[in-house]
């Protein structure tokens, strides 16, 4: 079953959440069921991004092609992932490699092979996303990966997307819980000017984070790849 | 038995490593048996910082009253921790009060409370500290690790260091392995120019670690505290 690519590169490093820092090759697939106000890979649902129908066979090869010896993890991100079955057959070849897969998705959406992914973060959007949460459907998919190793993480922007940080760290408190700091200018490309608000912006939730008793076992954590590259896409 | 404090602060983040991101309290010791070229807590050997011996009992009231309600975790960082036999005392305590214990040595003495910790940074030094790793011992602490939640953190500031990384990496394969950039000037006050140093050191090691297959499995980290707070002490 073909799933639609938008890019395949690596290897290189992951830069957010539970994995922070992990050398990974990244497959990025098409489309989203969402529609954030602030989404850092608009390319990849609004029209202005070009995506193969690809074979998971075919993205094998292509990952061998590019990351040749230098990597044993693949994080497959979107767009939203879940939305393609296709991945199943993806994630058991990558497996037949000996690669651990990663997966990011919002939440919105079940396939069973969630299952069978080795990293699993889940990324409900706060309010300054313009989206809503299906909170019915999340306390599903929350249920059935009981037992997987998954992570929530939510951006943050403002202090409301932080009240509501809160709300679901209570509402599933057991599950590993991540805060990451929002890119509100995704189409800069004044890298230093960028890193100086991003790096502001993670300091004021810090502070955030240290006065709510709700966040003691929370990690806060910033873009690594805002960081380093800037707005740049395919590293 | 007292243990010699240099300070208490927090709540703060876990700037570095297997915990990065995590809320939490921090509680430097003084001393080490090391004098690393680019230490960057001389202070706490050097004879310019002044330590105050405290009691397990002491430190946890300090903790409370400094941290309040809003944090779960403690690391107990220096100089060298494991050279204070009183800090399983201290640990048992955090463990009274529900807190998790996190503790960063270089893995050159050994101390029955290692194995209560909850989070162990184990981080021998390349040869760019000056210093040299006595393999024997650290081969018979990581074998008495064995079951503990333990992780290797190297510093790299050339590829020298990067070498010696590999090496280290491939004799313990199986404990979580991190990458962490140096930071070579940890004088100057000069945030700006200090950030956009590190974040090109940050990717030459991205760079020579994509590079690397040892490498496949490894996380390499930036220190955000240095790029959030620069070389600012208590933060
Ligand atoms: S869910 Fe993710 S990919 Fe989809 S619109 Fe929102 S930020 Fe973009
Ligand atoms: S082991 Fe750590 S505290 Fe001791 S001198 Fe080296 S860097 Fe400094």
């Amino acid at each position: 079953m073909k799933i639609p690519v938008m890019e395949i590169f690596g290897p290189t490093i992951q830069g957010e959440g539970m994995v922070m820092g992990q050398k990974t090759m990244f497959v990025r697939t098409a489309g989203c069921d969402y529609s954030c106000s602030w989404c850092d890979s608009k390319f990849t649902w609004d029209g202005t991004g070009k995506s193969t129908a690809m074979q998971p066979e075919e993205i094998i090869q292509e990952l061998k092609r590019s990351g040749q010896q230098f990597f044993s993890h693949v994080t497959i991100s979107g767009g939203n992932p879940v939305l393609h079955k296709g991945i199943g057959e993806l994630i058991r070849l990558c497996h037949v490699q000996g690669w651990k897969v990663a997966v990011e998705t919002q939440g919105s959406f079940w396939q069973d092979w969630l299952l069978a992914v080795d990293d699993i973060t889940l990324s409900p959007k706060p309010p300054s996303s313009g989206m809503k949460t299906d909170f019915n459907k999340l306390d599903a998919i929350m249920g059935k990966l009981d037992e997987a190793n998954a992570s929530l993480k939510i951006v943050i922007f403002d202090e409301t997307d932080f009240t509501f940080a809160e709300q679901l760290h209570m509402r599933y408190p057991s599950v590993p819980f991540f805060l990451q700091v929002g890119n509100s200018d995704t189409a800069t490309t004044d890298d230093a000017h960028l890193v100086s608000v991003l790096l502001r912006q993670y300091e004021w939730l810090i502070d955030l984070t240290a006065c709510s008793s709700v966040m003691n076992d929370a990690k806060v954590l910033p873009q690594l790849h805002a960081l380093v590259w800037g707005n740049k896409r395919g590293v």
